[in-house]
């Protein structure tokens, strides 16, 4: 490469569902868009000093799309790989063109942005698919249940539908990824988690899944090499106690110590604890720093002003 | 640029929404998946001479989109830019992941392949805003049709959405595009003719519209600077005297010729005209041949032996 690009550090920047719909919000696309520019307005300063990705979640899309297609019978439905695919579309389209016109206001105006379809790597032998556990899609009854030919829970509301969510193996496009981030090109990709395919002799195939787009961000940021994994949601970082009135955000904590902490119970299974097993995974296996932090935080996160830092160990420099 | 790559020719290729759902078919995910791999085989083993842009169409996608979200009334409705959006994810993937299969079986396993979302820039003050013609989406009764806020239009078989379908003025990844294709990337991109936005100030924003996919990749042709443009589509060519017993396909013709069948009304209005238009701007414009030809054939017609080839004059040299 004989780019003149200096060679700034790698920042990736997960974002969660509540950077498009905030609770009780409907998610019209206004809302969705207003919203988006919370963390993207940040994100546009910061991509001065650092080469940046974006992935994102997709959970309210995705089920939206599903609910959609279920209220229709006169159309083919499209398998799970498809509307995760399509939300890739979309969601890259309103982070790409939200960051287009924040990155202009600030009169930046020669950054090169792309928003790149993703599809992950999963075993077809992985576990999560014999034991399926992760709901998505609209509420149906007992009776439109049994109509459907797939896996059901039964939630407070009626009936939905569960898929495997499995563990990300590789990020397909993570050579083309890593070259255009050498070329200090902003990179949206991943987005929820990236589309679930099966490796299918020597080419692979889409397989009903999802899969956790925090996981599937640490796999990216192992594989890329990043410095820096930030994951922005609805609260301000991990805490103990979360909940009571013994509630404590945590700031700085090594490898060790949230590990510890992680044993003792302190993280919900289908909020941070996934988020807290992306940092340890990305610490653990050479990622610098990672932090979870709020939507509105993420500046400050990234200047070690706020969140949970995840670090190897005390005494590591941070930067 | 110190990229070994030698300076291939750029190949755009344009597919038709038969490339994906043929006449009659109901669209299934599975039929879409075989039908593509006709075009993508080809496109693979014509990889190895040339750079590689390929665009598509959208059509049953997008009213497919429509229709569902007619469907359900429980969601708040997305705008159109939104829906071609997902199908740009989702015939992104669909093309990507294909043609990732078709180089694996080819041996060919160092390509770089991108999905990239598109948007485009339409012009608001565009006439066809004033009168939209472009029919999408499911059919309605009267009554239906006027619960709408929108325009529609009477067919056959009771009303449909119109919406305006204004000329691409530029394309906004048109650099990230270059520099992919200048690294021998292969670039799949401009879905459904993009995202049509209009400059809003010094950002963008969608508007109601869809853009006419080849007249957006003879816009990006030019851009660029592709030196083949090729459309798939369902037919040969462009034909004279299409669907009478002196039907004929046209082979080699120059602007000049092309302009005056185009005068005499040769070619209709929904279907080879916007193709023909879209070939005799690309060639009046700088670019080396264009050529219209069914999906089967796109390899022969690369090699000048199928297909209606457009030229400035007789007398050039095809490559």
């Amino acid at each position: 490469m004989n780019e003149s690009t200096p060679k700034k550090p790698i920042l990736l920047l997960a974002l969660g569902g509540n950077a498009l719909i905030r609770k009780g919000q409907e998610g019209t696309i206004e809302q969705q868009f207003e919203n988006l520019q919370v963390p993207i307005r940040q994100i546009a300063k910061i991509s001065q000093d650092y080469r940046i990705i974006i992935t994102h979640g997709n959970g309210p899309q995705v089920g939206n799309l599903l609910l959609q297609q279920e209220c229709c019978d006169a159309l083919p439905k499209m398998p799970l790989e498809i509307l995760v695919s399509q939300t890739e579309g979309q969601i890259g389209y309103m982070i790409e063109s939200t960051l287009d016109g924040e990155l202009m206001a600030l009169g930046i105006d020669h950054k090169m942005l792309v928003s790149l379809i993703t599809y992950v790597v999963v075993d077809k032998n992985d576990p999560a698919f014999k034991n399926p556990t992760k709901p998505i899609g609209p509420n149906f009854s007992a009776k439109e249940a049994s109509r459907h030919d797939y896996p059901t829970m039964e939630t407070p509301k009626g009936y939905r539908r569960v898929v495997a969510s499995p563990r990300p193996i590789t990020i397909i496009e993570k050579r083309e990824i890593k070259k255009l981030i050498d070329m200090d090109f902003i990179v949206i990709c991943c987005g929820g988690g990236g589309i679930p395919v099966v490796r299918n002799g020597r080419a692979f195939s889409g397989v009903d899944a999802v899969i956790d787009k925090d996981l599937a961000s640490a796999r990216l940021a192992e594989e890329i090499g990043v410095d820096i994994f930030v994951m922005a949601t609805d609260v301000e970082g991990a805490m103990l106690n979360f909940g009571t009135k013994n509630e404590k955000v945590l700031r700085t904590v090594t490898v060790e110590e949230m590990t510890c902490y992680r044993k003792e119970g302190h993280f919900s299974k289908g909020a941070m604890l996934p988020k807290v097993d992306a940092a340890l995974q990305f610490v653990q296996h050479g990622g610098r720093r990672a932090v979870i932090t709020s939507v509105t935080n993420i500046e400050a996160a990234v200047a070690g002003q706020a969140g949970t830092e995840f670090i190897l160990k005390r005494g590591d420099n941070h930067d």
